[in-house]
């Protein structure tokens, strides 16, 4: 691993179609991940390796056909699940109280640590990896064609492949803006509005704004990425799933 | 970083009190960490570090005083922060919808991947860490200390020191319990009663059934550490939480 790999990592959303991941490091990625850290050494996650073709072709439509997923060499998607847990207590006539909201944050927790370990280790092993935020978009229509029972949802998912080309880093805000000290740091409009300055005169946001005829690049975020009447449907969606897989009983 | 860093990692719950986190150190870290993905770059997380004395005993005791805070040279809670996002989408006359489930479960992936970011680099620099789980079951006491503001949720706790000792893996279940392929592989009972046999014959989880006179391994997460009563009650909690930090509007 490079001294500063931290420092320097990016997202990779294009991969080389010609380069392809071996099942020994994909499965060795795999087993080194499963050390990390999980709620009560209960490893509430499934990982589903998606590299069969017919598969993929199958699942990157729910992703929306986004490059990242079309392209990408092996598609994981990470599960929060407590059916398995669940099971074992079943079968040893435990009393297994995990069908509520407690129980899916500490499930999601366990998928998304592991998955940011997948991460870590695809990229120091020279591959690239970008999350598909997507995954929630369409939850319930991923759950159904990976067959995931009760107590199983996706939360997190992640394409792999080996880089197409160089990587490259996008801005992020100032340190300050995301460490505060000892308490939550009430701030002023003033310092918020300071907080956001590098990013809204960052080159590629004010070229975002201009290609999208907004007045400013919050309006880009609220009216075309992440606007209120999706948020909601996608919302009312989740709770539903969540309902359906028996987390909120 | 040594070469087996991830395949040898182990949670560290007993930190040395002779030796301190750096400032310097400790920015370094979280400085890096900052490079960890983020939904639509939006970095919907905020972290909230621990080191005055006096703090961190107000703190301390939300987490049931256990020693992996009691003794932590620095705690850090992790939050999902919608409202950082808001408050600059607000003052820039567009209309931020993300008071609802999606986007807390968004920006509580962002805490998350930090969070896991925050441990490995802490841990290639020496540091041992500790996942403090008990942050979700004081959520509410844990806000009202930090001062957090609507669409402020605390996620993930981490504490941080350097180890008092060497640290010692436990076990996990084979990679095939965790990793399925192509889709969700449904289990025989037998197929889950092999897949935690190791577990249950493990001698530490051995002589945690005997101390605790229970019949198995199952029944000491269900009756003791996470029963139904707690996670129930809990999850009432939660659900009330969110719903003060407006997430479920």
């Amino acid at each position: 691993m490079e001294k500063d790999y931290f420092a320097s990592r990016a997202t990779v959303r294009a991969y080389d179609p010609e380069r392809h991941i071996s099942d020994e490091l994909l499965d060795s990625i795999l087993e080194r991940a499963m050390r990390a850290p999980t709620t009560g050494n209960m490893q509430l996650y499934t990982v589903i390796v998606t590299r069969d073709p017919e598969r993929k072709a199958a699942l990157t439509p729910l992703h929306f056909n986004q490059p990242a997923s079309t392209g990408a060499d092996v598609i994981l998607t990470i599960c929060a699940d407590f059916n398995r847990f669940t099971r074992w207590c079943r079968l040893s006539d435990a009393d297994a109280g995990y069908d509520n909201l407690l129980s899916f944050l500490s499930a999601m927790t366990d998928a998304v640590i592991v998955a940011q370990q997948i991460v870590t280790i695809a990229e120091t092993e020279g591959l690239g990896t970008c999350y598909l935020g997507t995954v929630t978009y369409n939850a319930d229509k991923i759950s159904e064609l990976l067959n995931l029972p009760e107590l199983v949802v996706p939360v997190a998912c992640l394409s792999l492949g080996y880089p197409a080309g160089p990587t490259v880093q996008c801005e992020r805000l100032p340190l300050n803006a995301v460490v505060h000290r000892e308490q939550y740091r009430p701030d002023s409009d003033e310092d918020v509005i300071e907080l956001f300055r590098t990013k809204e005169e960052y080159a590629p946001n004010k070229q975002f704004v201009a290609e999208n005829g907004k007045a400013n690049l919050a309006q880009v975020f609220t009216d075309i990425r992440y606007p209120r009447s999706l948020n909601e449907s996608v919302s009312k969606m989740l709770v539903q799933h969540l309902r359906d897989k028996g987390f909120l009983s």
